[in-house]
C-alpha cells in the first residue's frame, strides 16, 4: 500500500457522523421534514435512521413536532423534524489578557449573539471560565446555558442556548507566544485549559493562538469575507499575524506561523526580544515606532498621542510611518510571493494610522510583489474589533469539526476542478 | 445566515459519492464482502446498496465473485464484492518541456506503474496525449487502456489498467509561470490542454504547476513523507518551488505561490527577468551561480563542470556556494516564520552540491528563523526524481476528488482537537 485512510475516529463513527451531516444538512435546505422524507432524501434505511435522528434529537440539535390539528387531513399526525433554533452549535471564547469575549452560533449557522467582561489580568483560568459559562448563559435569552442531557429531556424554551448540541468550543489564547523563555514566563500557564473546558461543556475543545484566530474571523466574516486566502498583520505591542488558506486557518508544524514579526528586515539590526537581529518587529511594534519618533525629535506621551500627531499631519510622524510602512510592505511582498493571499488585512492599534501608515506599505509591496499579482493583491483595515478572536473561535470550530470540515468548499477547488 | 453550505455538486450527487466512498473504503478495510455485509456495515438500505454497487461494478472499480463451489456450505452461493486490483483509480501525468511521464493507482491505491518518453519540445498536446494514453496502456500488463464503458462488459483481465473508475487525472504542466509575458510567449498554451484530457478519459482534469506537483510528490511519497507541512524549493534555471499545508498543495489566490525565487534578497540587487530587483533566483539559479564561479576566476563550461569543480574541493566554488546558501537560507527562514513548515526539501540541479550547499544553507535558516523552531526544522535533499510531478498529480487526485477530499487527515487536526 502506497497510503491508506487516517482517521482519528473509527470507521464507525465517521460514518455515523457522515450521516448525522446529510440529516442536518437536509434540514437546513428542506426546512421540516418527516422521518419518511427524510428517507427518501438520504437514502438510509429506516433503522439507521431512526438512530441518527434519536441521536440528534437527544442531542437538542433536532426538534421534532406535530403540525396543528387543523393541518391533519386524515389518520396519524405526521411528526416534523426540525433544526432546533436555540441549540448551540458552536462557541467561541476569547480569553484575552484582561477580559473574556464569546460568541455562538446556533445549528442553522446563526448568530445567536456575543458578550464580553473585563476582569484582572491575574485571575485564575477556573473563574475567567466561569466567567465565560455565566457570559454564555446570558446568551439568546433570559435561560441558564448547560448540558442539556443533565435535566430530563425538555422541549426548546425559546431565548435559552442549549448546550447539548454543541459540536465544539474554538478558544483564543494569547500565546503560543513568540519564544519559549516567554511562554514559561507567563504568569498564567494554558496547560489546564483544555481539561477544564472539556470538563465543564463536555465537547472537543479547539485552542489557538487568539491574534490568529482574529485573522480567520476577518477572513470569514470581516475585512476579507469576500473570500480568498488571507495574510493578517497585527500592528501592536507585539507584531503577529496569521494566514487563511484554502478556508482554513494555518497552525504550522509547530503551531509557529504567522510570525510575521520575526522576519528579518535588518542583518544589521536591533537585537529583538526574540533572540533574533533586526526583526520587522523591532521596527514596526509600537514601542519601535514610539522610540523612532522620539529620536528623530518628536514628542509622544504614548501611541495615542503619535497617532494624534499623525493625523494632525506632524512631518516626523510621517516620516517615521514612511520608514515603518516601506519595511512592512517588503515583508508582506516576501510573504505573498510565497503564499499568494488575495486579501492583507491590517489590524492593530499602529493600523489607526490609516493612509499615512497604509500608503507606504503598499508601495513597498507593489515594488517587491511579483508583477503578475502586483495589482490584484488587496491591502485592508481590519474591521472587527474585540470580538474577533471569539468569532474566530466558532470559524475555527465551524471549519474543522468533523461534522463540517468541508465548509466552506476551499477556493482551490474551485480553480482546480476543470469542467 | 451567517454562512451556509457551498458545494460544486447537488446534495444527491454529493449523498451519492459518500455513499461511494463508504462502500469503498469498507471493501479497502475488510476485504470481499457480500451485499448482506456491505449493507450491516454501511447503514445503506438494500434499494440505496444496490444502485450504489451497481454503478460501482460498471465502472470497473469493484467486482463480483462466487467463492469456488468446495467452499460453499449449502443453498445458493454467496457473492462476494472486492475491489478491482486493475482499476485505475486516479493518474498523473507530467506534461515536462521534452518528455511525458505517467503514473497510476488502482482503488487500493497501490502503484500500478510509471512510463516516461522523451519528444521534440515543440510537440502538438494532441500528441501529446496520445503519448500519455499509450503510455498508460503499457502499465500493469499487455492490455490496452481505456473506458471500460466503451465494450461490452468483462471480467477483470490481470495486468490490465482499466479507466472506467478513474476519479480523475492529476496533470502537471510548465506554467503558470513566473511571469505573464513569459507564458504568453511560451510555443504552447495550455488553453485547449484540460478539454483535451477530459474529452479522451472522461473525467475531471486537475492540473497544476510541475513544479508545485514535485512538492507534493515529496511531501507525500518523497524525502517529507515522514509527514507534516513541507516548504519545496527547487533551484535550477529557475528558482520556484511549493507549499504543502495541512496534507494539501497550496495555489494560492491566483496560483501564484510557492515563487520563492522572486523574494527579494537585495533591493539593490541585479534586474530580475520578473521585472523586480534582486530577486532570489537572480543569485541561485543555475545561470546566476556560473556567472558568479566565472566572475570569480572559476572556469566552468556548465553547471555539470561547476559540480564537479565543487566535488572536488575548488575553493571558488565552494566560496560561491556558501554566498548562494546563505541567500538562500535567509529566504527560506522568512518563509518558515510565515508559514511554519515541518520539513524544507531542496530540489534541482543545485541540490546535487551537497553539503557545500545545505550547509550554508542551514546556518542562515537556523540564524533567522525563530528560536523555538530553530531545531525543529529539517532541511533534506529531494528523493524523488523525473516522476516525481506525474506522482504529484496522483497525489492532487487522492487529495482533492470528492471521493478522497478528507485523505489524509491534516496535521493540524491532530494538534488541534482536544481529547
Amino acid at each position: 500500500m502506497l497510503c491508506g485512510m487516517q482517521a482519528h475516529d473509527g470507521p464507525l463513527t465517521r460514518l455515523r457522523k457522515s450521516h448525522e451531516q446529510s440529516v442536518l444538512d437536509l434540514l437546513r435546505k428542506h426546512g421540516p421534514l418527516s422521518r419518511a422524507e427524510l428517507g427518501t432524501h438520504s437514502g438510509l434505511s429506516r433503522t439507521t435512521l431512526y438512530d441518527i435522528v434519536a441521536g440528534l434529537v437527544e442531542g437538542g440539535a433536532v426538534v421534532a413536532s406535530t403540525p396543528p390539528a387543523e393541518v391533519r387531513r386524515r389518520g396519524r399526525p405526521v411528526e416534523k423534524l426540525s433544526l432546533n433554533p436555540d441549540a448551540g452549535e458552536a462557541i467561541g471564547i476569547d480569553f484575552a489578557r484582561r477580559a473574556v469575549h464569546v460568541s455562538a452560533v446556533n445549528v442553522a449557522h446563526e448568530m445567536i449573539g456575543s458578550a464580553s467582561e473585563a476582569h484582572a489580568a491575574d485571575l485564575p483560568w477556573a473563574q475567567r471560565a466561569d466567567i465565560a459559562e455565566r457570559l454564555l448563559g446570558t446568551l439568546g435569552g433570559s435561560g441558564q446555558a448547560g448540558p442539556a442531557r443533565n435535566g430530563p429531556a425538555e422541549g426548546p424554551r425559546p431565548g435559552t442556548l442549549r448546550l447539548g448540541s454543541l459540536s465544539a468550543i474554538g478558544v483564543g489564547v494569547v500565546g503560543p507566544i513568540t519564544d519559549p523563555g516567554g511562554a514559561e514566563a507567563r504568569a498564567l500557564s494554558i496547560d489546564g485549559l483544555p481539561g477544564l473546558l472539556r470538563e465543564r461543556f463536555g465537547v472537543p475543545v479547539l485552542l489557538d493562538n487568539n491574534t490568529r484566530l482574529a485573522a480567520l474571523a476577518e477572513a470569514v466574516w470581516g475585512a476579507a469575507s469576500d473570500g480568498g486566502d488571507v495574510l493578517y498583520l497585527r500592528l501592536s505591542h507585539g507584531v503577529g499575524g496569521g494566514l487563511v488558506v484554502g478556508g482554513s486557518l494555518h497552525r504550522g508544524m509547530y503551531g509557529m506561523s504567522g510570525e510575521f514579526g520575526h522576519i528579518t528586515v535588518d542583518p544589521q539590526g536591533a537585537p529583538c526580544e526574540c533572540g533574533g537581529t533586526g526583526c520587522l518587529e523591532t521596527v514596526a511594534s509600537l514601542d519601535a515606532v514610539l522610540h523612532r519618533y522620539r529620536s528623530a525629535g518628536g514628542r509622544a506621551e504614548d501611541i495615542a498621542a503619535f497617532l494624534s500627531a499623525a493625523a494632525a499631519g506632524d512631518r516626523i510622524a510621517h516620516a517615521v510611518l514612511e520608514q515603518v510602512g516601506t519595511d512592512i510592505g517588503m515583508v508582506l511582498a516576501a510573504v505573498s510571493n510565497a503564499v499568494g493571499p488575495g486579501v492583507i488585512v491590517i489590524g492593530g492599534e499602529l493600523a489607526q494610522a490609516g493612509a499615512a501608515l497604509i500608503e507606504p506599505v503598499e508601495r513597498a509591496l507593489r515594488t517587491h510583489v511579483m508583477p503578475m499579482v502586483r495589482n490584484q493583491v488587496r491591502v485592508r483595515r481590519a474591521t472587527l474589533g474585540d470580538a474577533g478572536s471569539a468569532l474566530g473561535g466558532i470559524a475555527l470550530v465551524l471549519h474543522e469539526s468533523p461534522l463540517l470540515s468541508r465548509y466552506p468548499q476551499p477556493v482551490t477547488e474551485e480553480l482546480a476542478w476543470t469542467q
